[in-house]
């Protein structure tokens, strides 16, 4: 039986390390107070940092060891170093015997999800495990996967995605009726990947209780068009990251344009409350926590870069999700999947 | 022989059609005090509106024609109905018959390219065209091909969009030696599709003069890491859409930020001349026109939504490309890559 209030923490993992999660967790601690932690790492490192929170020392077990993956080691290598030793495979094992309900790790993207993938195994019938973001839009947030768990898809993939995305939106958004759209070149049922257009027949006759929003177009992610966009993991991390970069784009563009003249510079003087507001609807530390779902366990990886406030909404997100059983509506949903996907047959 | 300076212009593509074609040239005449148009279309909209321009009613020729593309009408309808009498096809033909040397469009995408395609055909050796954006970045400018000319790419077609992406870097920017780089999901040579990988090891194998910077990711096109970013289609246009959604979502946030209290709303009006910096920067109406690679002619695609101001954009980077060369470059370009290739064999 997991503890659906006990977190699962790689202590060791992104750019800053226990620096910076310890203090997250802290945070999430203040939101969250019934939260507990089992947190993985090198306690030489961990335990000054714990004693400045006394709260959150209460409520957490650190479980010591030295063995951390770096962030730019290669997935093979980590797994060589680090199996059934390293803070994050012990993290996720965490999950896979109950202790937690889920695991929350800064680290190196790629071995995590390998270190996940060994640990945890898919779920029965998911076609292919998918990492999900969160993305703020216009309209509120959305999801988007796969970002980057495989590279191509076929259409039984994507249906997939749809079915596991939809079940993360009724989870996180609460949506009852969550919408699904297929990221495409155009909203035209012609138009396309072969992958794609077959993905949407599927979708349409699967009779999956699934609000299919039809195709939608890279501009209708930031609009918010649909609560869930699918795509593969090439295209959908080439998206994300290049959606990353436009945002720092636009803050340096106006950084520059608002240093430039007296009069700009009295301007971002009296509207600096609203930069700073626009600033943090978009900074990556509160929409932090990609998924890794299709797993038995949910796997959350936060921003490498993430601050402690950072951390702390991954943990949140984490939280929420464990709370919520996604898991078990995940597991309803792909078993409806098969079963008619076994009728159509 | 083409007539470098004279510019063939489908004078009803576009959201607005002729209202916001001919004041567009107007504006890119007064540039250039030495184009000329050929400009095909509806004599009986489009004559009312030249005769307030009378510089450009004396350096434009308008032929007529009844027929022309809506902007949603499928390709093979387009064409159907087009061929050989659409204002369309009639500019694109001037261009093959040496009456102009590059012809712009603000028309539906789809329709352009394919009948740019049967009128113009590929260029000997190009193994297929592609269609080039220009990205503004925090550096400057960089090119992104291919943004939506193809669906699906093997590693021959990426290493032909280096190859032209590299020509069209060193006419439109002046560069003497461009860098290109490969759009990939991290910048290790192990990661990504195989495609990718395998157009790496042809553009370092090629002994082609070409300035390799390895692959780059999303983040890295905003960034300007490199002046040209080589990427398949899909993959490319979903890019350029997710930005453009990305900046209007900034834009969005940033205008109700600015207007939620009185003094957000000094601050705007003491900082709007650098806001409108920041808009005219990001505006696509300032880097407007997407290129046509790899025909027998220049054909330059203006946003459909673009004002005046960008289909003068549009026009003014087409006649910079017919007078820098373009397709000559491309050719002796393509030609060292046969050459090379043959080599290797």
């Amino acid at each position: 039986m997991s503890n659906s209030k006990t977190i699962a923490v790689d202590g060791m993992g992104g750019d800053e390390g226990p620096s910076a999660i310890v203090p997250g967790l802290a945070i999430a601690l203040e939101r969250q107070p019934d939260l507990k932690f089992l947190l993985f790492g090198d306690e030489k490192q961990i335990d000054p940092i714990l004693e400045q929170h006394p709260k959150l020392k209460a409520a957490t077990i650190v479980r010591h060891t030295d063995i951390a993956i770096s962030m730019d080691e290669k997935p093979s290598a980590a797994l060589r170093r680090g199996r059934h030793g390293a803070s994050m495979w012990l993290a996720i094992q965490a999950v896979k015997s109950g202790e937690a309900s889920v695991i929350v790790s800064a680290g190196n993207s790629g071995a995590l999800m390998v270190m996940a993938k060994i640990v945890l195994r898919s779920m029965p019938g998911v076609p292919r495990p998918a990492m999900a973001a969160i993305w703020p839009t216009t309209r509120g947030q959305s999801i988007v996967l796969d970002v980057g768990a495989n590279i191509g898809a076929v259409a039984t993939h994507l249906l997939g995605f749809a079915v596991m995305g939809e079940a993360m939106a009724r989870s996180v958004f609460g949506l009852k009726r969550p919408t699904v759209g297929l990221l495409n070149v155009g909203v035209e049922e012609a138009k396309g990947l072969e992958e794609v257009k077959e993905a949407a027949r599927l979708i349409r006759e699967s009779n999956l209780p699934i609000e299919y929003g039809g195709f939608v177009e890279g501009t209708d992610i930031g609009k918010g068009t649909v609560d869930v966009v699918v795509t593969e993991g090439f295209t959908g991390n080439i998206a994300l990251k290049t959606a990353e970069g436009t945002a720092n784009q636009f803050g340096a563009f106006l950084k520059q344009a608002l240093s430039s003249t007296l009069m700009s510079k009295l301007g971002y003087f009296f509207a600096r409350a609203a930069f700073q507001a626009v600033r943090e609807k978009l900074d990556p530390n509160n929409n932090n926590g990609a998924v890794l779902l299709g797993l038995n366990g949910i796997v959350v990886k936060s921003h490498g870069g993430a601050n402690a406030q950072g951390f702390a909404s991954a943990v949140s997100l984490a939280s929420h999700m464990a709370g919520n059983r996604l898991i078990e509506r995940i597991a309803g949903d792909i078993e409806k999947m098969q079963l008619l996907q076994k009728e159509e047959k």
